[in-house]
């Protein structure tokens, strides 16, 4: 029986990659002063840096704009002034501000889906920022729990399910990363709602999902179908 | 009856202001090559930007970094290189990769406290790194329960308490910040051990704390004397 439905906050609930995006295209066209952007070593480097520091910063905004700066001074072989570096920190300052814009239907699919089930709120990233978000959403008293987590493994699914006294296959996961919010939980045994986003960060494009498991995942285009993808693997579940 | 024994992490099991203390004289020398630093102006801007920026960043070596780096800029007028804000980005991963080393007979305090009560670790930050340090300090399993917080306030007390099921005045707070760790529980109608460090960060220098509710309150010197300290406010709490 499928009892838990887990939702994914950033690009599944609210707007999140287009501000990163955007950051990034800012950042870009800095540097555009000082190299020759053609032949993506930018992106490149900037990729690479944020990777190798993932390890020591985690997920999110600030982490980022250091990534940035770094990746500025490298680039330009510390050419780059102390103005743009300020405006690189006012750059990464911004996406920590944006406002919180919800998906489309939304907050009709959350409260439809817990008519059924109960449902938790499993978000990654920065403590601080993830808290002001999920405050600003207004769909805080929709879940049962709110989760902000720093990385989204089996680890992590497995402590929220032991929370709840469950196990993987009374559980599903609905986000838009098959990397972290379908892959970590299907694997275990549990159930994935993908909704695609728009755009996906590089870092998350990666899965590993085999072919058999993707017949315990439902793929849908719009929120608003979420509660049907979830209907339908509530059939499966109790087949 | 006390229940529920809260510890506090930074500073009250291991070390981390010292961390903090040394960057931030690494940065003050590196400013030293730009302007006077005789006035004192450079800590007051730096306080200042923090203080700002905790708005936005939240606690932690993150933030910090950027606050630095912002500091350095307006500082010296735009005048510092790309080289030397390159070594303010390295002091920041150094403070996020310093070693946990834990305070001497807290392993001891913490097992004997629990033989007479639930114990949970409370500590306020960034997550990807208290996660870290939780990690490294090999304490996790002596508590029943690990909460990384924003910020330490009322309500992130009475949602741990809630958690357990428990009121304020079955709850008491042990931990190195009258102002995080004592002030807000103490209000709320717990209890709290303060286990003053030999240095405390700025920002959490002041408290609101009443006569009456230092009562409330006992003070050690030593996480030896937690215990006792524990087994003092037990007695208090049960007259």
């Amino acid at each position: 029986m499928l009892q838990l439905i887990g939702f994914d906050g950033d690009d599944t609930l609210w707007r999140s990659e287009d501000y990163y995006r955007h950051a990034n295209e800012e950042f870009i066209s800095i540097l555009g002063n000082y190299v020759d952007l053609e032949d993506g070593h930018v992106n490149d480097t900037m990729l690479e840096t944020e990777r190798r520091n993932l390890k020591l910063f985690g997920y999110g905004a600030k982490g980022m704009t250091l990534s940035m700066v770094e990746t500025a001074i490298a680039i330009t072989n510390k050419r780059i002034s102390a103005s743009d570096i300020h405006r690189l920190v006012e750059i990464g300052k911004r996406v920590l501000q944006h406002p919180v814009e919800l998906l489309p239907g939304i907050r009709a699919a959350i409260e439809e889906v817990s008519c059924h089930h109960d449902v938790v709120l499993i978000t990654k990233g920065d403590l601080f920022h993830q808290e002001k978000k999920v405050a600003q959403s207004g769909l805080a008293d929709l879940f049962q729990r709110i989760e902000i987590v720093s990385e989204k493994d089996a680890d992590t699914y497995l402590r929220v399910l032991s929370g709840f006294s469950l196990r993987p296959d009374q559980f599903a996961m609905v986000g838009n990363s098959l990397r972290s919010d379908v892959e970590p939980v299907v694997r275990l045994g549990g159930w994935g709602v993908h909704v695609p986003y728009h755009v996906t960060w590089a870092h998350e494009m990666e899965d590993g999902l085999h072919d058999d498991e993707r017949s315990k995942i439902v793929t849908v285009d719009a929120p608003s179908a979420i509660p049907a993808a979830v209907a339908k693997l509530r059939e499966l579940a109790a087949a």
